[in-house]
């Protein structure tokens, strides 16, 4: 991955995860930079959630501090103490103020974080800190993941090249606003709070927000956006703002559509397009619903055209008036069903085709207004439930 | 099974079914029968439903013609002509209006159905109709059911016995609001058609409406209850009204509770309480999210007391203001959570000790109100997914 100027890494193993793999990982933003972040919707939101959350409204940030193996959830009184006490020790080691650290815990919800281990491997992890270490924090963040999760990219304006890296970990938990599911993007350019608050919000709507495996939220996701402010100054009213703002989206969506490719259990890899609603959020209610579907997934995961199940689905999706005569479904260019109709021209063999692929898109019109939205979603497997019924075990 | 006094059944084997098992139930109920019923609200229902909606609302009731294997949902004007020409077949045999027949159809959607088959196996079917053949009545409604649901009860009333037996089918594609699910319930009693549709309805709300296998609601689902009225009059005034309702009551929440324990690859049957909300719609919405979680279910497969992914679920239900420091939490009588925090002296052991049960029953105190809802739901396991990814081939 390419350097973002400003930006340090560094990973160690703190013993947090029973297997010996990294589990705490430090991201240092230079003296200059602006980070913006939006947070798990779960009225549950664990520890470091709650102190992420008030740290980033009082100081300029200055660390992030990430473990994984243990999302110090549940915890209560103790787990806030154990996450404001890391804040603390790594402040104290680096002179800066508790508050410009923000902490994130990924893992086993319920159990209190050792928070003595982490204490102990901070010098170690300090000294490692280095620009050229995005690959190894994208290890350390990771949990079920069976992949790192990492996009670079670069866009050039005004003759300065400008870098965008982003890393990220989540295979369950996943659902719209934000799930298990840590992201973290970082750019050299200089952004001022607003507009990198603004571009952030955008930016997760159309990525991270439009993603589901199981449709369970977790209670500790995080996405930050960190604008270090080494390279060149970029606003809102700068003529290729849009398109810088296109490439960190494209970062993003990039990093969502890892999560599900590598979603637990996952066998395929399914995008839902929902059109011609009435609205965005109409849309999105039958995408979800079709998306969630356990009868629907596992035909999928089966590659068994069962149409019929995502006909149900739509149809139980809670939408008023739906006039089923005006409804449509398609398998990538299949037609299956026609103005609530099966299609004429429609063969078992044609919709079996399309449900071999690994990458499949279900395409259902609703036919009664302009709006569309997009969600991407997985199979469910024997493996989904081999690895959450193992989880713990 | 006792006998419900003018109600005769029969099963016959018309080939519907590829295994060549009884596929077609006929249900016949006496000139003084009033029939009730209610119906999927899925917005796809499946061709019957249309037609049998239809014809409870126009004509005396005489039969009930029920086939499995095959849905008849989602195959348009041709399958709405089938279920039509099924009852029309029937009628002509039995010398009744088309309009007095009720079809029923449940199995795999988007195939059309075979009526041919049905009329062939018409006359047979008549000339088995019985008193006693309420076991084979269960059983040729079985689609991925392992076991025929029926239930038999007695009540007497001024001196006079009063038979209410039900049969049902049912174990996946269940969600409130019917689901893949057919119920027949009859009583010998004499009963108005507007007291019938009331206890019919209050019936459903406490049983068939509060169990979930997998969110998923069918286009087909439907519940009957014929009074045959050859036995004791009764209404909504009589003094022994009550005792009479809350015995039709225990017919459904068996029946339903029957499709829990036999849902599709379920190896737990888990009793959801929710406690102290401000109205019975909120419980509702914290009982499913809960009950409809695939980490909850997965976790409850694994025996695991991961109770982190039951507070997740809880929290991402969508209540308004939940105070989370409200919020208690128990697996029978062990307390894990109380007033958001861990409790004290709950250990791994106890709860291990409950979740190691067949039967589980999950207590969330939301401390916000007096109201309360219980639903029953099972497990997700990996015979779940094998009988959904297989179920066509």
């Amino acid at each position: 991955m390419n350097k973002v100027k400003g930006i340090r890494l560094a990973s160690v193993a703190a013993g947090i995860k029973q297997n010996g793999k990294d589990d705490l990982v430090l991201i240092e933003c230079g003296e200059n930079s602006h980070v913006s972040g939006v947070f798990t919707q779960n009225a549950f939101c664990a520890a470091p959630v709650i102190v992420a959350r008030k740290h980033l409204n009082t100081s300029p940030i200055r660390y992030l501090l990430i473990n994984s193996g243990n999302a110090n959830a549940g915890t209560g009184e103790q787990g806030l103490q154990a996450a404001e006490q890391s804040c603390q020790a790594l402040a104290a080691l680096q002179k800066v103020q508790p508050q410009q650290v923000l902490p994130f815990s990924t893992g086993v919800i319920g159990q209190q974080l050792p928070v003595e281990k982490i204490e102990q491997a901070l010098p170690g992890l300090i000294v490692r800190l280095d620009e050229n270490n995005w690959d190894q924090a994208a290890k350390g963040i990771m949990t079920t993941d069976t992949v790192a999760k990492k996009v670079s990219e670069t866009i050039t304006i005004d003759g300065k090249t400008i870098t965008i890296n982003g890393i990220c970990k989540g295979a369950g938990m996943i659902q719209p606003n934000m799930a298990t599911m840590l992201a973290y993007i970082a750019t050299d350019a200089a952004i001022e709070q607003k507009d990198l608050d603004t571009l952030l919000n955008k930016a997760v709507a159309q990525s991270f927000n439009r993603i589901t495996v199981d449709g369970d939220t977790s209670t500790n996701d995080a996405c930050m956006l960190i604008a270090s402010g080494e390279t060149k100054k970029l606003d809102s009213q700068h003529p290729h703002w849009q398109g810088f703002e296109q490439k960190v989206i494209e970062v993003l969506k990039a990093l969502a559509q890892m999560i599900i490719r590598d979603a637990e259990g996952a066998t395929k890899f399914i995008t839902i397009e929902v059109k011609q609603g009435f609205d965005e959020q109409e849309c999105l209610q039958v995408a979800y619903t079709v998306a969630h579907s356990p009868l629907v997934k596992t035909a999928f995961y089966a590659s068994d055209a069962n149409w019929g199940r995502i006909l149900a689905a739509v149809g139980r999706s809670g939408l008023k008036n739906l006039d089923i005569n005006k409804v449509s479904l398609y398998l990538d260019a299949v037609c299956l069903i026609k103005n609530g109709q099966p299609a004429p021209d429609y063969t078992e063999e044609a919709g079996q085709a399309v449900m071999q692929q690994h990458d499949i898109c279900v395409s259902i019109e609703l036919g009664r207004g302009k709006a569309k939205q997009t969600v991407w979603t997985s199979d469910l497997s024997h493996e989904y439930v081999t690895i959450n019924a193992e989880y713990r075990t």
